[in-house]
């Protein structure tokens, strides 16, 4: 391996986005695409990889051990500085994006891409295309430096596109089998969420189990900023999601307070997770946040939610403003413990039986789940009943949880008027703010942050390193000092039982 | 009046935001406040005001001549550069923002401030807070130069807010005359729209009846784009605007290149005009956009847009493309002749019949019009039974139309599969950009175009002018050759006559 100090990323082809790009890249864009990325001290020297001690499971590790028999205990990595010079071996490198846009998705692969150009030259990238179907179905193109740059810091899946695909069946092991031999993969990069990651360890773990020599690294994605622990300290996108809804929730707070005499009911991406909720929170200090675990935690009702809500609409009414700002996480009906019980009820009657007009379904409902669909407003009853996703689950996703929340604040707060305890004016604005945030320019953080994840994991793959996901970490110290290693992913790995036995980081 | 080569904008007090601000500004907005601002050359230097010919009306000048006696054929102004010095005239002078918020607002009263205290040093600037009820009530705060200073280059209203009530019936202009009467108000500004600048005019002809001293001069201001002639070329607010709107489109077409499976239904502000839509169209090149105004030159129905939108998706399926991006104006349905007539319809059955459950008032309906409500997606229908705006008539802007056209669209499409004309798959993505839009940072354009605004309507009220609206042109030039001036309001009204007869801008 042949030491370099300095990384020529943006040098190659020429420096400037040329051809069919440059009439469509705004002028930001084009700025962007030369933006310099500095890497951690430990990929910019020579390096070792250090083994850590034999590793466990997150829980349950017994079962773990029996799912992953030759994975499981297997240590973490550390890089560390060294004198020695690694071998020139070519590689033959596959990456493949799994689940839903982040930003830096692109600089992960531009940071794979450059490891090999670096590290092993004469190596081969190739990206699968549309997700892990692309893997299934060989379906790839080869990346080469003219493909990757106009990619370089830029949002979006576009270089070789997503999918949610999985590969779980013996069969679709067989296609990713397939694959690996005939491009014959040394590796595979899986950019993806705790379920691609899931995936990816099951695919380490047949690879090795078939005596491949395909290796399969993990790279932690997720807006939702739920893929984290110690060694991999956040996901990459949050950043940049949550600068973005903040954004936008900045000047909706500047218009209510310029109007004064609206609510506005902002719900943010984040099914499971709360965190971006929490995180725009602490950016923009909006009136009112609602926390799903909090929730959750204090087991409250829709109803001890809208009365929080209320309560704050009164006490502000006093003081003559009639305006606000208040944040709700996607999920937050599917933290609320009676409403879970609703939905589950709801799954089993909607599997099993048929939804007659008349309403006769509605009795297999125990007592307390029949009161809440009754109390919900209409329109959220009919989207209750909706189509369901592929697991036959109610799309908790679609459900207008603010125009919910907007219509049961409307009718207490009618209530209270009528009891003279509210005097004020109540108006409510509900938005959503979802897609605009998966695929706008990474920030400085995600993009260097997605370079260096991309750039450790060549750096595992060349050393033969299989399931782990690249950890980069020591992330509030300058960018110099961000340690870079992989964590062996059936430590992070749990068995799930809240709908059935499932095993999952 | 003082020559001055210079501007010292952002220097007053200390050049820095300080005290409760500085812990809540963001970096790029402490980086905005400081940013200094270029102006006209014409307004450096001494300049003197050159009256334009005698002037009439869009249209109908003898109805407006009758309507607006006293100011009716007087000339449009121009600020042309001159030797001589004015007056050093101490002013007094109020601002009022009127309407809803635009970028920019905050450096039209940054202009007027910055104009009295340059060339009429000693003058006063009130703030009329909440719009023109705070004329009416004569509630103001006095503008200094630490009051403003943390606004300058920020987005929203909230400096002094804003507000829609109209000063119209002879009580209430017998209120704005105690006011200015009280304040011993020179000038007043009037930051607003179309309704805002015509309310602005009436106010300019009414003291000028009563022979108060008191000028009134508007500001072009609305993010929809739609106040705008020879002499005003835009209105502050639609640059930022589209910019923003543009961005998080160019984000979500990304993301459905990225995903390949939805179509993105963009709603846009912009309910009487579709400008926004337009622009954004131009900046980001969608898939599909929806013209407003094209529609109704055309003639076309809904059924027709619904086809159009469908054609495209099939022939878009037929090379395995099954997403994409469509832009719709905010105010489309009212743009579809057969929509106005129902609407219409229906604002007169409401306004005089009761709606029985049954369903009996849809008799009253046209053939024409019970087919299209029947044709229309029960949500829509109930949409269009909703509350009434204080004028009695259908909220349009509250009918989400792109969720309307993502549910005629599927079924469309579920016939054409049927007759086996389509073979695709469509998922609709419904979106409404608005209010993130209002209140952003103003664009370098916006706050320059705003600051010479207010710096021009300054010194249109320092020469005594009324009734004009505050123009500045020639804008694809470099900043130093843009022309300023003041249109007369009333060269520039028309009598409207579609729903009644009103005069108008």
């Amino acid at each position: 391996m042949a030491p370099t100090t300095t990384v020529p990323i943006g040098t190659l082809p020429s420096g400037s986005v040329t051809g069919r790009l440059a009439s469509v890249y705004s002028e930001v864009q084009k700025t962007r695409v030369d933006h310099a990325l500095p890497l951690p001290s430990v990929l910019k020297h020579p390096f070792t990889i250090l083994d850590g001690p034999p590793s466990s499971a997150a829980g349950n590790p017994d079962e773990i051990a029996k799912l992953f028999p030759h994975l499981f205990g297997q240590p973490s990595a550390a890089l560390a500085p060294s004198g020695a010079v690694q071998t020139q071996k070519k590689l033959k490198i596959g990456v493949v994006l799994s689940g839903g846009q982040a930003p830096g998705g692109h600089n992960v692969i531009s940071g794979i891409f450059d490891y090999l150009q670096e590290r092993a030259p004469g190596s081969t990238l190739y990206g699968f295309k549309g997700g892990p179907a692309g893997i299934m179905k060989c379906k790839y193109v080869e990346l080469t430096s003219e493909y990757i740059y106009p990619y370089r810091n830029q949002g979006g899946f576009d270089m070789i596109c997503s999918g949610r695909d999985k590969i779980e069946t013996p069969e679709q092991f067989k296609q990713a089998e397939e694959t690996a031999k005939k491009l014959d993969l040394d590796g595979l990069v899986v950019i993806g969420g705790d379920d691609s990651n899931t995936n990816a360890c099951l695919l380490a773990e047949n690879f090795r189990s078939k005596n491949l020599k395909t290796s399969v690294i993990g790279c932690p994605k997720t807006i939702d900023g739920d893929l984290k622990c110690k060694e991999v300290p956040t996901s990459f996108g949050f950043d940049t999601a949550c600068k973005i809804y903040s954004e936008m929730i900045g000047n909706v707070m500047i218009d209510a307070r310029s109007t004064g005499k609206y609510y506005h009911f902002v719900r943010l991406m984040g099914r499971a997770a709360s965190h971006i909720t929490l995180e725009c929170a602490l950016q923009t200090h909006p009136n009112i946040t609602i926390i799903g675990e909090e929730v959750a935690a204090k087991k409250l009702t829709l109803k001890n939610v809208t009365d929080y809500i209320v309560d704050v609409v009164c006490k502000r009414a006093e003081i003559n403003y009639n305006y606000g700002v208040i944040l709700i996480p996607e999920g937050l009906i599917d933290f609320i413990p009676e409403v879970q019980h609703l939905i589950a009820e709801l799954n089993e009657i909607l599997a099993h039986d048929t939804v007659d007009e008349g309403g006769l379904w509605k009795k297999k409902l125990t007592d307390q789940s029949l009161k809440l669909f009754d109390f919900l407003p209409q329109a959220i009853q009919e989207q209750l009943m909706l189509e369901r996703d592929p697991h036959g689950n109610v799309q908790v996703a679609k459900i207008e949880t603010e125009k919910m929340l907007i219509q049961m604040v409307e009718t207490e707060l009618e209530k209270r008027k009528q009891e003279g305890k509210y005097n004020g004016e109540f108006k409510g604005q509900s938005h959503f703010f979802g897609y605009e945030g998966r695929c706008g320019l990474p920030t400085n953080f995600d993009a260097t942050y997605c370079y260096a994840l991309g750039y450790g994991a060549g750096a595992l793959l060349h050393s033969g390193k299989t399931g782990l996901i690249s950890s980069v970490a020591n992330l509030c110290a300058p960018v110099e000092e961000w340690t870079v290693g992989g964590t062996a992913l059936t430590s992070l790995m749990d068995v799930e039982r809240r709908h059935g036995t499932h095993f999952h980081l």
